[in-house]
């Protein structure tokens, strides 16, 4: 895989949004060592996972259409949720990467869903844990990932369905699936 | 319909139980009327809404089997919602009351769930405001469940969302469903 390649395609973000995806791939990398995926593709998705999220609605659903995805009524009406899915289409048509893992863990990085394989639970727990990130309860859940990915990612689905339903935010049936198979299978 | 039967069958729970649902039926009532649902249905819905509460969780099983309904996982882990799914079979099958309507305002009392009819979203409710209910946000949602059914129900579904996500418990898809479907119509 192209790395370097990958690496200059992130020049086009913001410094912040750069870091932060290289972050997160150092981060996936060692979550897949850790948790045997492949470190290889936990690289790629991490370093692209966020590559549209700083590209204009508009275009952002545009990609979306090309890409052949039908929004649910949720996603339509939840912005937040559209640089996973335009981006996954990005990383399979624009740089025609055809990889099935690669692609759901970049669809399903913000969401979560039931179940999902290694690489996909690296990218997710990855982009809570990058190294850049520090909101009040990081030490917590970086405590976690390395209990399991499962309870490092409750914790973030946690903090996630928590915080959109005290803001009265729509919230995606992915995220409760994958709450609630993580809670099942303990 | 033989309300005096049902008061009296209310006699087998204990006496927070009964007045409680004693309560959620006059606030039903109240609901009904106000915003276009059955009256009758809503009185002899909330007298009998909370009839299996203080039923063992053995037998609970055993009527919802004898039912002929089979649990979901989330269900299956989650005994506070058995005494719905019982209460509504109870209804049905010990009582012989054949009305889809009343069974599923019983059936969903708890979770709510996405498309409900203008019953079933009073029972939900009126199981929040009635007037023996003393939680911090009373008066809140008091206040909006006379904006709307949807208004007054959306503040308890956030309600129960958050404190369920927060603590780390199962949450039905159902409450999710219903939750997003509000969101999506206003």
């Amino acid at each position: 895989m192209n790395f370097e390649y990958y690496e200059k395609e992130l020049d086009t973000l913001s410094e912040y949004r750069r870091i932060h995806s290289l972050n997160v791939a150092k981060e996936a990398v060692r979550l897949a060592e850790k948790y045997g995926a492949d470190p290889e593709k936990a690289r790629l998705a991490g370093l692209l996972h966020d590559i549209t999220k700083e590209t204009p609605d508009d275009l952002q659903l545009k990609i979306i259409e090309n890409g052949g995805i039908i929004l649910t009524d949720v996603e339509r009406r939840s912005p937040k949720l559209w640089h996973s899915i335009s981006g996954a289409v990005t990383v399979r048509d624009k740089y025609g990467i055809d990889d099935q893992n690669i692609f759901n863990a970049i669809l399903y990085h913000t969401t979560a869903r039931a179940g999902m394989s290694r690489l996909e639970k690296c990218i997710f727990l990855a982009d809570f844990t990058s190294a850049e990130r520090n909101y009040p309860d990081i030490d917590v859940i970086r405590k976690f990932a390395e209990v399991s990915l499962e309870d490092g990612m409750l914790y973030g689905l946690k903090f996630t369905i928590s915080r959109l339903s005290g803001r009265g935010n729509l919230i995606s049936p992915n995220a409760l699936d994958a709450y609630n198979e993580i809670l099942l299978q303990k």
